[in-house]
């Protein structure tokens, strides 16, 4: 397919002549893949995109086009190529239609269009939106109500009364609705609390494979809308996450902890229960948060990574730093 | 039903009198629900209790149940909220009985009144207890005990051999004594110590979503009773958890480890391989554990939250911290 | 089955006399078990081979063989140990042949002597390769690769496309080759990358239960040769992982970071994106990785554990560091 005839297929505006080329595909910008269109949204990156061996390359506006091969200004370069890449993608969902081999249940309500694969079961008067996609082992509880053009990976759970948006892609193996961990101690032993909530997900959010979201004990676990939440991560009862926020692989959230909108929350964050995130909080990878947060900003906890002798003699140090700390006040306060 | 009658119903005895009052279900304590019943354990909450849309409200003996709707006064009212509850609690529990399209090999022996879903496999000899049930997609393997009245939620694996007592609770996706990450390097290349034991698992335990519990490499792998265990909890080969220990999401423990008794671990704590952790130990979420623990008590790890700036020049200052603290003692022992 | 005989089949040669005893399992050191073979690698634990209840004990050359029963001495004890626990060990995979219940596209290759379990679904073009097993309710993708002598445990998922070496080992639950997370924000919310990669795994590789190897976005994800990945696990799009290199359990990765060859690290460690680790590196435990590493060696992040008063004393000095220290070195500078 001809470069200019793509750009019009996902409605890009070309700043100036685009390049007679035809393109079969997509490709990093380095090392490139002749043939293929690559973009470059940043000076930082120009070299590289001289040096490709794409056949095309989609430039930020401004960027100096000399050498660039196939080069093409656009404005927003990613989204351009990412709605270029999508129409390469293949379809890697079930075929339209019911696999012989899934358990549906009669009343279970299958809106038009669906992709129902391999071994799925959908439980009494679940309700699967219009063009919704169920991969091959997925479990969806009664009462699930799932909205349209849903992608469900292989092998997902959703617990019974889950409600689920519109647009919202789900990786294999996750866990949706399972039981909250509340219990309490009877002074003998451990005790069940029913956990008899709910999970409801917002539209055109991601959930990451083998990402587990629990149940609300009495009210729900809320993700807005826009929500994407990578591989592995845990979502406890009751928690609620706000529009747009991103959270990477192997966070965890504890229970009835609110989270604001527009967050980033980098991988193997872990927050603490019943605490309040402010909107636009972005947390570093590894980051412990025991505290609310009520101001917008950047954060983060840990220590330097060192050699293991230096990072032993830290360990050391750090154990008998306060009396060190105040041995040397004391003798500041009693010398000045 | 009448609020006296289910206090009845679950063997819980108020005091005072009972407010005549229908309940259809439970609820928060804030903000309530009309006709649904709440819990107050402490005077921390009374000013919510009075706020409350509750139809009635269980107060621990001696809170002023002035304005408060619905008051009446029981021992240890979150229990018998937790027993209120789960009479309102859905059985999700798949119908008695064998789904057509499980595989349940002919010398297994199913106990009375199982409830066995959509695709189960059930392998050689292994025998599953009175009354248990078995969700969607579940694999028992060949030669496992799984005790009466346990329930299992969808797609959890049971390796072959596993031993699992009665009453016991494992959330979907979990995954008992796959094989221990066992490996030996030959001079040449990483091959496999066979790992021959097993996982042992005592009565009332809770298991969670997507949680792996590996086998033993010889010895067995042994949870104790009563040990409740949250989702993507990783226990691995040979580790012993002593009753009543109850572990967050997300907890590692590495091979070997001995837990204790009535033991609180926060989530995302990891513990090292070969250590003893006393009973009645409370570990910090995020705590690194390396060392044995002998004595009871709370322990943690970590460094604070910070801003971003304030925390780069934390990991700047604890990398330089050893030297900086060694020229102010030397200057201090020089200078007195 | 004899010693001698035993020994003679794994291709162990002893030195000196082999004890006349037979031989019907394998055991721990300690307490050991009639009948059973142990092994000990180091006069550490000669005392415990003295007291062993082992039928006979593998001891490396030059160990004191005095009141250990059964003492025999072979080069690499544990290598011997544990090929002779292999021929011990139970063959836990499918029966030989296609369970009926599996759903294999006709247009699939299987090699000779597949095992494949109930419920498996194997995808259109997908090749597995001779003498491999899929345990029940694998799921396939289309256009798999899968090399012989391959063991694939229940409920794994590997998604479309992607290309794994032979005598691959995959513990239940894990998911290979589902969606990079690549998103981007356009301003008004976030969409897609697609994920157009694959992931690529190298010969004699074991994947860990409930652990996720993500596809590229557009090269691939890389496992090389015999890499040992524990248990849950997080390897995101584009990471590179070197020959040999092992991975404890809960380990997570971010995108596009190169790990070298040989390297171990530590239960729970996190790595950022965009990093390049050298051959041969250690990671303690629960380090977290924001910068590349060149140097081979051992490393470490973290702070100790405390009792919980001493920890959140270490919290608030740390929070106050800085300037306490300025402080001193300002009042030394004035002083000296």
């Amino acid at each position: 397919m001809q470069l200019g005839a793509l750009l019009e297929a996902v409605g890009a505006a070309p700043q100036g002549a685009v390049p007679a080329v035809d393109i079969a595909g997509v490709c990093a910008l380095a090392p490139g893949q002749p043939g293929a269109l690559a973009w470059c949204g940043s000076a930082d990156y120009l070299e590289q995109a001289r040096a490709s061996a794409a056949g095309a390359v989609l430039l930020a506006p401004g960027l100096d086009p000399a050498g660039v091969p196939g080069a093409v200004a656009v404005e927003a370069p990613q989204a351009v190529f990412a709605a270029i890449a999508a129409r390469f993608a293949p379809d890697d969902r079930p075929p339209p239609g019911v696999h012989p081999s899934a358990v549906i249940d009669p009343s279970a309500e299958l809106g038009a269009d669906v992709r129902i694969g391999p071994g799925v079961v959908v439980g009494a008067a679940a309700q699967v939106g219009e063009g919704s996609s169920l991969d091959a082992g997925c479990v969806i509880g009664a009462d699930v109500r799932l909205g349209a053009q849903a992608r469900v990976g292989a092998r997902v759970v959703i617990a019974p009364r889950c409600q689920i948006g519109a647009r919202v892609l789900i990786l294999p193996g996750a866990i949706i609705g399972s039981r909250g961990f509340g219990n309490h101690h009877d002074g003998q032993m451990w005790r069940e609390i029913p956990q008899l909530g709910s999970v409801r997900i917002g539209d055109d959010v991601e959930i990451g494979a083998n990402t587990t979201i629990d149940c609300g004990a009495l009210g729900d676990t809320v993700i807005g809308d826009n929500v994407r939440i990578d591989n592995q991560c845990q979502i406890a009862h009751n928690v609620h996450i706000g529009a747009q926020t991103a959270l990477a692989a192997q966070v965890g959230i504890a229970g009835s902890t609110h989270i604001g909108a527009g967050c980033m929350v980098g991988g193997q964050a872990g927050i603490s229960g019943h605490l309040r995130i402010a909107d636009r909080v972005i947390l570093n990878g590894g980051s412990v948060v025991y505290q609310s947060i009520a101001e917008a900003g950047q954060y983060g906890s840990g220590s330097p990574l060192l050699p293991a002798p230096a990072f032993r003699r830290l360990i050391v140090l750090l154990r008998r730093l306060e009396p060190r700390l105040k041995t040397l006040e004391k003798a500041l306060r009693r010398g000045h």
